[in-house]
């Protein structure tokens, strides 16, 4: 059941030695085990970005621990849990980061609350149960030393934080949802799905009026860049199936100004344009 | 043939999981396969800038595998390809990315046009190639379970992207050539070896006059920072074997305004100087 | 001895492909041997921030050879150590960077001078001794290709650089102390422990006045982030065992204007406050 593998997720960047230490927690207690970096630039104590970095990731992650570790909570006497899947078992603070990515993958079957002391570390101080508390059951667990049920009590499923994501809006012949995520080069993905366009009347190669703000702007709904050409921006259906704002060859944030959780609409033009 | 080993750069950064996922895909497809990150770092689409970095690094890399992705023509219909080398495969985007590394280890044997769909994943849209395409085809091929043949057809060496790198005109006594990259200390290094300032009669220890658009600097060409004391600037030998301008202990970029791409000449100093 | 781990530390950054080549090497010389990075984002030619690190990390991480790299006087005759412990071997410049972290695991039992050419790369230049010098000698220890003895001479541990640490002053019921750390989350790590503080009567629960520059802040002395609510800013413990200054859920750099160096006081209150 354990594969060995760990997939580490975090907010601690790169500037410190936080995501080393853990490594180093990991390798000294479980050598054999090997950790996968799935990313560690998730913007700080920003619970559902890193969250939904998870949720695109976990389908492309081998089978074992899933620690991830965005925590503006730690030390508040929030819960550390482990939740069991049929793909692993991923481990983490209660407070929702686990949540859609444990549901991508079929759900918990239960859950355990971390608590036993003989898998912490004894560090100074509360604040960083990254290393203290979280890497050393993840290693653990890897290794196969331990199973869930070792690490703590069951903890009843309803108890457990759930994630509220936003949702979409479809009523009136439009669409509104929010940007959930700007990538590095500048993308705009939203909340909202293909088929959301679908239920009103949307398809791939129309034109869509995409609301931002007070601006309306009038982008393609492309399925390749070459219908691309010329275009100012665009909207097409992104690598994590999401519908997405794209300035092709720039950045889409600083055309269009868009961020993380602005409100955006979309729907068939009023006047004109769709197919 | 096949090592077990990936080499892996990009342009995706360290904010989003992108780099994650790739690793991801690999180690579900081919767990055994060690993958070392070459870097990340890349400027965004910057094709011309990856392949200098993949160049500089290629020699210390261990036989095997190298996955490269800068690849701003992702889904524009380029080829996928890999360049059947003696040290190895290298995959990537035909866009020019490999072919200066390609040719420092000795030049490709033959190239294959990735094109088999059982090595293909099927995720939403065409926008990620680094996980969809070229993870896969890293995999199978750092694994042994396919071999560059199995990935699509042969494809033309002649139809193969280049890359254009900057020429070095060496006329009239002087030696133009232009930055090619700002590390991150700070220093610049051009695209002139030092053979082209010995063909000017230009040796080691030698003042040479630098000019940086139009400013002209007289920096000593030194062999070991010992020579460096009170020096404002210096030019010498950098780790990559080419002529670089680095201000000992501060930013060159900073302090003669240099960026990647500028034209930048030397020549003997016309009144005094030299040795 | 040798465990087959390198543990990792430099300023390389992660936007070129140093840390990439340094892999490569050890990877060529050395394919079993495991990398751990610790981080690479100390902040350019910092030894004291470099050495800071690698004392905080050190006892996390698993036995081996430690490979630090903050260099800045790379190229000057300095000359490269290697560092023989009872955890492992310490693998750097002779610069102060691995002093404390050696200290911190009981000290060195002897140094040798790394100079043996057998197991030096020739690259270009003399400016990256991380590649050239350093990953060789960390490789062939950690394989055990190599014993210290075999890198060179032995070298008096009396001529070895040490690091000079900004002392605490506690005279006059006050603790004068500095920032030494500013973390990625904007916390501010001092030079005082705890138990400087307990010299002049202060303890967990108190409440301290805390003198930046000219500002005096009357901040209390938490244990547990419960204690924090509606606090502007806390002294406490941090995971490293210093006393640091924090803003639950806000950056102290920005709050309290803090930078690396800067002078701080901790004394009882003058007037009131206190328990």
């Amino acid at each position: 059941m354990s594969s060995g593998v760990v997939c580490f997720l975090s907010d601690f960047g790169v500037a410190d030695e936080f995501v080393g230490v853990v490594h180093g927690v990991i390798a000294r207690i479980a050598p054999g085990v090997r950790v996968i970096d799935v990313g560690h630039g998730v913007p700080r104590g920003n619970v559902r970005a890193g969250a939904l970095a998870l949720l695109r990731a976990v389908q492309y992650l081998p089978d074992g621990v899933v620690l991830a570790v965005v925590d503006p909570g730690v030390g508040s006497g929030r819960r550390a849990i482990a939740a069991v899947t049929r793909r692993g078992v991923f481990v983490g603070p209660d407070n929702g980061l686990l949540a859609p990515a444990v549901a991508m993958v079929g759900g918990a079957e239960r859950f355990v609350s971390i608590e036993d002391p003989r898998f912490r570390l004894r560090g100074g101080g509360s604040t960083f149960d990254g290393r203290d508390v979280f890497a050393p059951a993840a290693a653990v667990l890897a290794s196969g030393e331990a199973v869930p049920e070792d690490l703590g009590p069951a903890a009843d499923p309803d108890s457990i934080m759930p994630l509220l994501l936003p949702l979409v809006d479809a009523s009136g012949g439009a669409v509104q949802g929010e940007v959930w995520w700007i990538d590095g080069f500048g993308n705009a993905e939203t909340n909202v799905s293909p088929s959301d366009l679908a239920a009103i009347g949307l398809r791939p190669g129309d034109v869509v009026d995409v609301r931002v703000g007070a601006q309306v702007y009038r982008l393609p709904w492309v399925t390749g860049y070459p219908e691309t050409a010329g275009a100012e921006g665009v909207v097409h259906v992104d690598s994590a199936g999401m519908m997405a704002i794209v300035v092709p060859g720039g950045r889409a944030d600083e055309v269009f100004r868009l961020h993380d959780g602005l409100s955006v609409g979309f729907r068939i033009p009023v006047s004109g344009g769709g197919r």
